[in-house]
């Protein structure tokens, strides 16, 4: 079976359509690679865009679209309220199926490179790529943006991992990194008090001796009336779904409220469904070759 | 996204590989069609071949195999174990994600045309694309096999639905249809006696005042000496995977046995997990759209 990655490439250019769509262009038309969405933010002045594919495409659809990007893109002239450092600002790589963080750390560091080759730009690997602690979070590599980097990147510790130790004059520099699928799961409580919401929330997340992986607030669905606890789920390979739909259950008892539903917002990657038949059913052996559709883009 | 059909057509050659890699090349080189699998079958001279792919591919794959099968297989040749009517035995279109058993009724009767205009072959259409109730059941159209159709053929009530009232001399009678996917799903009991699978096997299955679509059978797994309940769902739309397994576990509890595992034996449309993942979530609004992969074959 194709082994499948997904790339969300951002990019300093949300006002001009005629930009992102030349961007966008080199994308689609690799092979094996399938664009699925793109948007673009005007405030933000930035676009994100969402491709999946075989390994070796999506590699080259991020190369040729970053290419692209430095060319169109004068970071000198580039104005907006989210925090950027390059033309391509950032590229994470997402294991989809049959594929590893480990093999998408290791896609990361190659587009780094060549990026940083190609292209005179300085690239700084992050969160699962990351070669230092203080680089996993992209946040933290961002900090003073395009302009401060021009000087920080001459600071100590802060030597891109591949390329020029200097910020490029048009293009600025680019986070190359590795990260798992995230999963917006929200599940539906019986109640229309916050507050409970709120209380499973803090226990069942990571942060509050809940569930590794798991990121949960407490919110209110003002037109149905009823509280939710909402979840990111940022490894459902380590932390599947069911457990921590289970998690809520198994609190909610504790103040008599049922659980009534749940949802999930956005894409899914369809393993971590087959995981949930998978342990419901006490499904034994099951192999993804089993799944008839699998076969379809081998 | 696309539809996607199954066929699994039988032709009545299972001795010679040149004559089948002859017939599955025809399949092989239609664009939108991916070969799953074939099997040859020497005591029944037969050959099962399966693929899926988009309703206009799968139907022209399935034509040309019957044209290349004509070529190549004389029924007046043909000895096997297996009953058959002709070279190209039967047909079934099987809806995997999309699509409809209705519109796999009308590729059926279309190419149940095409065949008996284009070779002269008399075809009959079974199962959901049968035409009269007496035609929904394979055994009963192949009653007398190649030889007895001869005559049967001209019989009142046994004209073909399309082609010539004549069973053709080289390529014998086709058979073709639609039908949804088999799901093999067994589930195992903590037991070792077989009667109890049995009796539960006796009331889960439709036969039995149990599920539609459901068929049953109890059975040994000697080497892990348990019981198992092992079921061919015929309808996973109607009757899901999670209504059997929670109704085994309901009828097992009579006994004061437990369900302790379960397995899928072969393939499964990835709906069929889905389903089951959705109904023990409570899972709300979600749509097959937002599965990731499934867009990788739009």
């Amino acid at each position: 079976m194709a082994k499948i990655i997904e790339c969300v490439p951002n990019f300093s250019e949300g006002r001009s359509k005629e930009v992102v769509e030349s961007i966008v262009d080199e994308i689609r038309g690799i092979e094996g690679v399938k664009l699925l969405d793109y948007s673009m933010d005007e405030d933000h002045n930035r676009s994100v865009v969402t491709f999946i594919g075989v390994p070796r495409g999506v590699q080259r659809a991020a190369i040729s679209a970053a290419i692209k990007a430095a060319e169109l893109i004068d970071m000198e002239k580039h104005t907006g309220g989210h925090p950027r450092l390059g033309a391509t600002d950032v590229i994470p790589f997402i294991p989809i199926r049959e594929s590893s963080i480990e093999e998408c750390v290791e896609i990361a560091r190659e587009v780094a490179r060549e990026i940083a080759e190609r292209l005179s730009i300085p690239t700084f690997l992050y969160e699962a790529a990351a070669t230092r602690p203080e680089r996993k979070n992209l946040a933290n590599i961002r900090k003073g943006q395009y302009e401060g980097m021009k000087t920080r990147i001459k600071e100590e510790g802060w030597e891109p991992d591949f390329g020029p130790r200097e910020v490029h004059p048009k293009s600025g520099a680019t986070v190359v990194g590795a990260r798992m699928p995230l999963i917006a799961f929200n599940v539906n409580l019986g109640t229309s008090d916050i507050n409970i919401a709120k209380k499973i929330a803090r226990v069942v997340r990571e942060g509050g001796g809940g569930l590794k992986n798991v990121m949960a607030m407490g919110v209110m669905l003002e037109e149905k009336n009823i509280a939710q606890v909402s979840m990111n789920m940022i490894n459902y390979r380590q932390t599947p779904l069911y457990r921590s739909y289970e998690m809520v259950k198994m609190e909610a008892k504790r103040y008599g409220v049922p659980v009534i539903g749940s949802e999930i917002v956005g894409l899914t990657p369809v393993d971590a469904l087959v995981d949930v038949a998978e342990y419901y059913l006490q499904l034994e052996g099951f192999s993804r070759e089993q799944i008839l559709e699998s076969h379809l883009y081998e």
